[in-house]
């Protein structure tokens, strides 16, 4: 069996002027960044702004368990399908993080026959997006520090600073460093951490500004922490967010790509699914709808999470809503879900299956709320057996909700065809209003509610004595009426990782609500969020090498 | 008066496949980034390889004043000029690091008439080659740390760990810090420090090797320090050299852009000439020589510094010598070093212009020493006088140097045609014998011993307690025989920045010696060296801007 980048390496891609091409980009439309990748100019986004919009189609995921689910195996693979059958489908991806590539996870461009190409490049610097974002962020850092050190006119109070700096790293021993030692020379020391570049509020901002403007703006509006009087201090007021703006010129601008079928994809953002809304960037998702008829997009982590922060945050900040949703599961995760361990995953489980349907279930129900077509996708998987398959098909028809077979991971988009013709019978005809599981105008502790009780399944919420007062800070502050973005564990519909399927009974318990003012909603955790990875004990970087000719080994 | 990023704006750039061509290098050769920037590819360089070498000019300088010496400017005017009278001329230049251009010294990129462009994107993220290296680095950081975490098979000393982080920001609150706080799953805590990233031995790494197996060999002989047992610990022991190679499998390819007159130019690397050896990459050196009849090449600082390391460090190294050296003099910077004070600058002084003589008259002696024919550039400020220039010409006749002046900041190509012309006399028939100030074999001691009384003027030198642990401890190492790479003030020829002119009777004390092994040179520290600068009072970051229509402000 060939490795993920083993298939990509094999793969003959199409220079990025013949994608561009077929989706209608001119050479001056597109700035090339070596011949398999390009950014597509405000100038042609500009240009493109009367022309209709295509269909957008959301793919989500049942709660993800570590027998695997593969969204973006699937989005590829149903865009690659859909483009099979004479459809003009577009793909709209995040872009992976560098940290994670040298840990365990490995590259998120895919997999099998259905990747985004040059999965190489995605995977490492791209066009730089990643760094930019970093730049921008560790410059308001330093700013911060600065003005301090030069005399904190805005007396801001550095035991407060809620900004913090980031690396696109898994680096385990940044996650909480002092700063600022050495005396005079060096500032005032402090207390700081540094996340991972993906976990800032600098991507959630690119990924849900609408132009250069609005992305300025958002920097200026960023809290960096209280003043010595408790009030909040804006970047708007330390002065930087016009060189912030510079330095994301063009990481705003989205990505242009290929899949394995030559067929275009746009790769564009990637924020964090916990701390941040966890979708690719509404400037791309847009250009997409303009470029393609139909669009096909991914949530991070599972449909309580990624697809809620989709529909709730990215939709009603960018003005669009899918036509239909896509819940990608497989018969290994449900059987998880079931109670099977990993271990016994590869033998026949056909009442685990039945049991783990409740997890599905849910995603269903939560998708069907927000008046969305909905249908699921069964990421096939060699150990899967016809037994199984028959007992999730009939579960599915029994609740009404159409099932298809994904076959995209072996087969590329041949493997997709039944799958691309359902969707295709969705979208037609499909203008769902907008609908949304709370109002910005409800109080933070509706909103959280609201999510707890009509999307995880639980009974309500707890505040802990930290986030209370916070939520009265945020009041005071004028900040309360955003969007909130749940920063919950992926592993459970709960707040507890060990509670699969579909619990209930439960409450959630928020421990810390922070602002992301800049882009533009309420952070509210849940117990601990991981927002810097460490390494394994043997990383992924162990396996890597490139040959004098150029030729990479290890990265998948 | 227009600004530089007006004056960058003002032209209308040639597209950088016109550029290629101008050089012979085919659509196939270049990796575009965006429309007017372009990697060179290696397969390109291979090609290329028997084809016969053009002439190496290389710009070094007086010692540097605050006044300003201009040699980027000198470099590319020129090039300019060059090209005027005909010639196939071609700048190698340093790439800038992102950090200084948010605090006091701006871009650089050259100035006026002689600038390279796109000069934005230049002084920015420009093709990614600084991140890369930030992330090499840092991973290699990471690695460190979850080696310690994961149980220290190498017995690492944690507590004399040499490998630093990095960041490509001006940040001084990141000089010192603590990190791994915060208990077990954080790991170890001990002290590090970010330098910019400039300073770090990637960069150094990635100007002096030849090519990809180089970068990957001389990754692999990093020493990040000593185990508990006082021997030294290498990268290869880690085994990440090869993910820290295909982190650089891009920033290695040298970079194409054009200068405000549509002339080639190659921007890649760009070391610290503090604690590195201050020089653009070998790979584009010895490509321009390909590509050009004629290749225009700087170091940093002063002639004692960057042309002394260009010489006994990147010539050696790179097999490579220059056909011919210019010495770039202002008559503001001589009159300081005549004993003018800044404030002082703008009235006529003859005697003070006779009086800095002195350390132009070290700068050509020094070059002459390494046997190559030199000439002095004057580069023209407004406030100059008929006087003072009759006066430093004189004193160059008199010396038998050739002397012209250089209006390019004005004027562009056409202000350096008298020096184009005298460049392109010097170059015709020379062959130099390339000639080195010490013997690799030679001691520690004996190498800087040599360049303290060859290059500085200085009676000698003299070893801290801590350099001479050091010096016992790299020859148990057998990593002694290496060239030595001198960190000192850029100020004076001495190692007290307040001696200007040029100073005898003076001795050096070295405090600290470090071991660059990857790059293959050992750090003599004399006093403080700056590798992580701040930013000021009022950062230029506040100055900068970018409009909606993508106008940018403030970037000079």
């Amino acid at each position: 069996m060939l490795s993920d980048i083993e298939i990509a390496q094999q793969n003959k891609m199409e220079k990025i002027q013949v994608i561009a091409d077929k989706c209608g980009l001119t050479p001056d439309d597109i700035e090339q960044y070596g011949h398999y990748k390009a950014k597509i100019s405000f100038d042609a986004i500009k240009r493109l702004d009367s022309k209709k919009d295509g269909k957008l189609v959301l793919v989500t995921a049942i709660t993800p368990t570590p027998a695997g689910e593969g969204k973006s195996t699937t989005t590829i693979g149903l865009v690659q399908a859909l483009n099979k059958i004479g459809k003009n489908a577009i793909a709209a991806l995040r872009e992976p993080s560098l940290g994670p590539v040298f840990g365990i996870k490995g590259g998120a461009a895919g997999g099998g026959y259905a990747q985004v190409v040059p999965m190489d490049d995605i995977n490492l610097h791209f066009t730089g997006d990643m760094h930019a974002i970093t730049a921008a962020n560790n410059l308001l850092s330093a700013m911060i520090d600065n003005h301090i050190h030069q005399g904190n006119e805005l007396q801001i109070d550095l035991r407060q600073i809620s900004w913090t700096r980031v690396l696109d790293m898994n680096d385990r021993a940044l996650r909480n460093v002092t700063v600022a030692m050495g005396g005079k020379v060096c500032g005032f020391p402090r207390e700081d951490h540094f996340m991972i570049t993906v976990a800032s509020e600098i991507m959630a901002i690119l990924c849900l500004a609408t132009d250069l403007e609005d992305l300025k703006a958002r920097f200026g509006r960023i809290v960096i922490g209280p003043n010595l009087k408790g009030e909040p201090v804006y970047v708007h007021q330390l002065g930087c967010e016009g060189a912030m703006a510079l330095l994301m010129k063009d990481a705003i601008k989205p990505n242009l790509v290929q899949t394995l079928e030559h067929t275009p994809a746009i790769v564009h953002g990637g924020p964090f699914a916990n701390i941040a809304h966890g979708c690719n960037s509404v400037v791309a998702t847009k250009l997409g709808l303009k470029l393609g008829d139909i669009v096909v997009t991914e949530a991070g982590f599972g449909a309580d999470l990624g697809a809620e922060k989709f529909l709730d945050i990215k939709c009603r900040y960018g003005d669009i809503f899918p036509n239909a949703v896509v819940i990608v599961a497989t018969l290994r995760a449900l059987k998880m879900h079931g109670g099977v361990s990993k271990q016994e995953l590869n033998t026949e489980n056909v009442e685990a299956v039945t049991k783990g349907f409740s997890n599905l279930c849910k995603a269903i129900e939560n998708m069907r709320f927000f008046g969305v077509p909905v249908m699921v996708a069964i990421n096939k998987f060699v150990t899967d057996t016809d037994a199984e398959i028959a007992e999730l098909t009939r579960l599915c028809n029994d609740y009404g909700v159409p099932v298809e077979l994904n076959e995209c991971w072996e087969k590329g988009g041949e493997g997709g065809i039944d799958m691309a013709k359902r969707v295709v019978e969705l979208v037609e005809g499909s203008e769902p209003t907008p609908k949304f599981v709370y109002e910005l105008t409800d109080s933070v502790e509706e909103k959280v509610d609201k999510i707890v009780r009509t999307i995880y399944g639980g009974d309500g919420v707890t505040f802990g004595a930290k986030a209370k007062k916070q939520i009265a800070q945020l009041k005071e502050w004028g900040l309360d009426n955003l969007p909130v973005c749940m920063a919950k564990t992926q592993y459970s519909l709960s707040d507890n990782p060990a509670l699969l399927g579909a619990p209930t009974g439960f409450t959630i318990n928020v421990t810390d609500i922070r602002v992301a003012n800049g882009a533009g909603f309420l952070v509210c955790r849940t117990g601990d969020v991981m927002v810097m990875p460490g390494l394994p004990k043997r990383p992924a970087a162990l396996n890597m090498d490139i040959d004098a000719d150029g030729t990479i080994i290890g990265l998948f």
